[in-house]
């Protein structure tokens, strides 16, 4: 690939990222058409269901997509979904050559796309901004080859690790900048996930408010005793998951009455978290997000089951005996838990750490 | 004062800054003199009882000093010490101009000395560069101001504010980076100050080993019972103290065959950390670094006694329930402690926090 090819792409993935808070359960992909060295039609993916970025920008460049080339964030597919193949609808148009960031991350349909356009006498190529292209669908990529969703945790603490006092107070340790960020990623996630803990104490939302997106990510608590209580905010929006380790015929009948949907996934008395995640991977989430106290975060902690750990840290000291972020339990600290990438950015007066943890090629 | 002074002021700085390590309990000061817009010598304070600043660069200036203008970061001094005035000198020389950054901080004889170059129709000005000036001599200002020193707690700890393991384990959390940085503090401060816990569990030598400066800090162990056992490593390096809050004739002198000087400042069954620090301002230090657990972080820190908080903060999760970073006791989230400056630099992986506590102007 050219250089030139660069800035065609960078466009392609802007345009993609515009799906970044709708495109669930489906990847986010933008597309860009080409001829002449000039951009002729632009398009992304919206929402399921709806045409993918390559019908839009086929759509919008119409006769002029003959000869073009196609620059796509993701291999165009060449199965029948909810709509037709887009690696059809370039070789309609006649397009001479397709440029994808990346090979579709199904191991099982890998490659076919491309192999598709190709035998058409397509010229094609692959591997164009291939990490961007990954990261804008961490999510997708994850449920894609591990059938389960990408899980990030998030934090909001003081520099020293505090998260609430002793008796819960929690409001507010970070600034108004930290959260209205949080909103961001809240809006791509597929799932929010919490503790009984957390709706006891907090009686959270875990909604979408600053974007109107047309949808609200599934809200799953973790309660292993059901002791969710029907009054819980949570339930105001629909939407809810409430998974327990334990049945009772009693409290599943009062929540479900009050709208949620309740799941028993036990393992030696707790919620299996693996076979939660599992669960959510064939509902279609792509990218989950826990908010969370120190025991849940520290469980899927200690079962090695974080992949990016978003810690929002206010420069202000709590000290003892507040909360931490996580119980982690060690018992050495060459167990400490290291993450393989650390990225830092400034958040209004606070600090923004993102933290990965395995997964990373 | 006109633009064309600030890089002369600046280079007086930057020799200022060689003593930082040398010249307790004296200010660390720098000087050039300057003719025709050139520096025609420079000189800098090394060592209490060696010549002042002033008195190297006029050495060196000889006869060329005459007409000159003068650049010092501290204002002259007007009495005798351990060695002549140096206005006098300045007098004596012929100097025309003065330019100090700042005058001295002692509020009993502030302004004397430029005084006493003005009466001897020197033209004298004060106040350029006069923040960097401070931060240079932060300790010696807070000494001469408030009768106490600067007092920093250094904290090495995970990302989120561990420092050590339940069962102690501290080493390593933070990189080598960060601690040859720590070993920078140790050198610019006169006292390190731990508590009997740390004494006891990691057996430091809070002793400066990357530099050869010729001296070590006072260091300074806060222990109520006398627990310090004659056999610490502290006790290998002359020039410690032992401060308790109950005397015990038995230990007292145990630890004084060992070399240990023993002081007893109690007040309500503990040391009283204030008398602690006046005491250290009558020996003299200006900059003491705490080096310190969780309660004796936390009790400096409820007190109000903390100046300024370096934290170095590994990128690294440890959690629950790992030692914490400071003792607060909060109430209320409305009583964390907030810095009135943070500033944030990157050390090796590490993030060097440095906070401060009122006493800016």
């Amino acid at each position: 690939m050219s250089l030139p090819d660069e800035p065609f792409m960078r466009r392609a993935l802007e345009l993609a990222a515009r799906g970044l808070y709708t495109t669930t359960p489906n990847p986010r992909v933008g597309c860009v058409i080409v001829r002449d060295g000039k951009i002729i039609a632009e398009g992304w993916h919206e929402r399921a269901g709806e045409p993918h970025a390559e019908v839009h920008a086929l759509r919008a460049a119409g006769e002029l997509a003959r000869g073009a080339t196609a620059y796509v964030t993701l291999e165009p597919c060449s199965h029948h979904g909810r709509t037709p193949p887009c690696a059809d609808a370039l070789i309609a148009a006649g397009v001479a050559r397709v440029v994808a960031a990346m090979q579709d991350p199904n191991p099982q349909v890998a490659g076919n796309g491309l192999a598709r356009l190709a035998a058409a006498g397509i010229a094609v190529e692959s591997g164009l901004l291939e990490a961007e292209a990954r990261e804008l669908n961490i999510g997708f990529v994850s449920r894609m080859t591990r059938d389960r969703p990408w899980l990030r945790i998030k934090t909001g603490c003081s520099l020293d690790g505090r998260t609430a006092l002793p008796n819960g107070q929690s409001q507010w340790i970070t600034s108004p900048e930290s959260r209205a960020d949080v909103q961001k990623l809240r809006a791509r996630s597929c799932a929010m996930l919490t503790g009984i803990g957390t709706v006891l104490a907090d009686d959270p939302q875990l909604t979408v408010r600053d974007f109107a997106i047309g949808r609200q990510p599934l809200r799953v608590v973790l309660d292993s005793r059901l002791r969710m209580p029907p009054s819980a905010k949570l339930l105001q929006t629909p939407g809810v998951l409430v998974v327990c380790a334990e049945e009772n015929a009693a409290r599943r009948t009062a929540l479900e009455a009050a709208g949620a949907e309740v799941m028993c996934l036990p393992v030696n008395g707790r919620v299996d978290l693996m076979a939660l995640l599992l669960e959510l991977g064939r509902r279609g989430c792509n990218e989950v997000t826990v908010e969370a106290g120190a025991e849940l975060a520290g469980a899927f902690a200690r079962a090695g089951l974080v992949d990016e750990w978003v810690i929002y840290q206010a420069p202000v000291l709590i000290g003892d005996p507040a909360k931490g972020v996580a119980n982690l339990g060690l018992a050495s600290l060459t167990e400490k838990l290291c993450p393989t990438r650390v990225e830092k950015e400034a958040v209004g007066p606070d600090l923004k750490w993102a933290l990965r943890f395995g997964m990373e090629e």
